[in-house]
């Protein structure tokens, strides 16, 4: 049994903490929202983010960072990216021993373009941290709360920090693989969110499965190109945190960046979309740093490209979708390698 | 304007029929049923295979192969893989001048394991033969015929031969790249279907998005792990015609492979599965003869092996699936090389 806690008591936090506490471990979560906290100690729900679910009484959830910091020999981070140097600067003052530190977040920071490792790296003082390990994979909370079967990526260079992180998640339903490339597993992870955006609004304007499932495989090679290009290994692409996590968010009804981009495609403006969604909707924010990226590492992201234009400059979707179907003729191999 | 027939008035040969009577090419469509082709012809309808849609007033279907073949410098097979043998025995009688091929059948045959093009190319005159050219990719009829955008890959070791046939179907939302990699663009198209059956299963024992994302992502890992040892190109597996193609094929309700593992997920037996389907499941007859390639080439296939077993050795679907979910835990890469 380890003592553990998780950082962020949204849908994924809340889901994993579940995992954590129904595998036996002394696992605390934490809120910002003194009321949220009290919402889970007693009733044993979190009706705002997984309404139908009971949770665990042996989870327990505090909104005082330093007590679930002194309490933990691990610390899940599963805060939206953009209150992850935030939450740093509040575990900061706490630490006083080494902590495996575990992130969940997707995203990259726009105009910075660090990946939410380094932001960790960066933001936490090296002598407290033990390691930074990455979780990722096809995992939709609902999901993974209801049981079943579920499998992600543990990825971290030292194959042993990530070894821990499968041992303490590893359950019948939930299956954790391991892997070195912390570089391909987070671009794979932030980068589908954009993708998944794109296939949003193909479907908010009705372009049906034939088109959404090239949008997906053109997505896919386009960030993996990028990907590769940064350091990480061509096969995680294809893998459970690519392929996996790209195909799951694209297509479920449980993806908000793809609720998001549904809204788009049927006629609906950026700010109104944002206010209806009540949520973080990573794949804005991580359009702007993907398409930063593209730039600096000289890479072409023709989706990308075309999505910026919509969210920032403000191009009609249809546009922009049908310039990407309408791309010159060319060899298909070509194409998905320069 | 060019003169081409279609061979086989099922839903994708009538929508393939459509495109290119659209293209405003001479365009036959050649079914063995009699009252099939006077059905297209007086009523412009194809109401068993297509049954919303209205045929262009230029496309002529006949019963008569030998006019068929006489009329055409393009011949599109689009029969099921189990009928090609027997029609291209029919042709043989009627060719007396070089024909381009093109095929669009997704198959393998059992016990001979020969692809779909190699059956062609033994079964037909090399004297009237011009080149075989393979046309697969993300592509529901029942979309194509609406006009929603999609986008295929046109396959031949000739890549002139492929640009022929770009050069036939591309209009504003039928897109064609081109491929010089027959053996990767037909070993994808067949074994998508196999995945399809166990994604359909992973849905009809209710596993969820997360369970059905890792079947199609180790899925499309097995498929390239033996179409590289058969001699295929890794990126075709990344491409329109692998990972495309098998995303919407697992994920859409119009696939019928899907529908059939569906329906084996909840408990129906084979037999009856294929009785209340009424139309050919070309993943029973490919399972087996991807079942055959792997022990051929030694190549690792788990989840060909695991459905192989529920198909025709009995075993219980959900096993079937759980088995492949509790794999051993390893590193991600190793699992998706070996």
């Amino acid at each position: 049994m380890e003592k553990v806690c998780v950082l962020g008591a949204g849908s994924w936090g809340t889901a994993l903490a579940m995992v954590l506490a129904e595998n036996g471990h002394d696992t605390l979560l934490w809120t910002h929202r003194t009321d949220q906290a009290e919402e889970i100690n007693n009733q044993h729900t979190n009706r705002k983010y997984l309404p139908e679910t009971v949770l665990p009484t042996n989870l327990y959830a505090t909104s005082d960072i330093a007590k679930a910091v002194a309490h933990s020999e691990t610390i899940i981070v599963a805060v939206p990216t953009k209150a992850i140097r935030e939450v740093c600067e509040k575990m900061c003052v706490t630490l006083d021993k080494k902590i495996l530190f575990v992130h969940v977040s997707k995203g990259i920071e726009p105009d910075t373009l660090k990946r939410i490792s380094e932001i960790l790296e960066e933001s936490l003082p090296a002598e407290f941290v033990e390691e930074v390990v990455v979780l990722s994979g096809p995992s939709h909370a609902e999901e993974v709360v209801l049981h079943h079967p579920t499998t992600v990526t543990a990825a971290c260079a030292n194959i042993e920090a990530a070894e821990k992180v499968q041992d303490l998640f590893m359950n019948q339903y939930f299956r954790v693989y391991t892997s070195k490339d912390v570089i391909g597993v987070e671009i794979g992870g932030a980068l589908k969110n954009v993708i998944a955006l794109a296939a949003g609004i193909s479907d908010g304007l009705n372009y049906g499965d034939n088109a959404k499932a090239a949008l997906i495989t053109r997505g896919l090679a386009e960030i993996s190109r990028l990907g590769v290009e940064m350091g990480g290994n061509p096969f995680t692409f294809s893998g459970l945190s690519g392929m996996g996590d790209l195909i799951v968010t694209c297509t479920s009804v449980h993806s908000r960046n793809w609720r998001a981009g549904n809204l788009l495609g049927q006629g609906m403006k950026l700010p109104e979309v944002l206010d209806q969604m009540g949520m973080v909707v990573e794949g804005v924010r991580t359009t702007k740093a993907a398409y930063q990226l593209a730039e600096k590492y000289d890479v072409a992201m023709p989706i990308t490209a075309e999505l910026y234009s919509v969210l920032f400059n403000n191009i009609e979707p249809k546009i922009a979708v049908d310039t990407l179907m309408m791309r010159m003729k060319k060899p298909e191999i070509d194409d998905m390698i320069y």
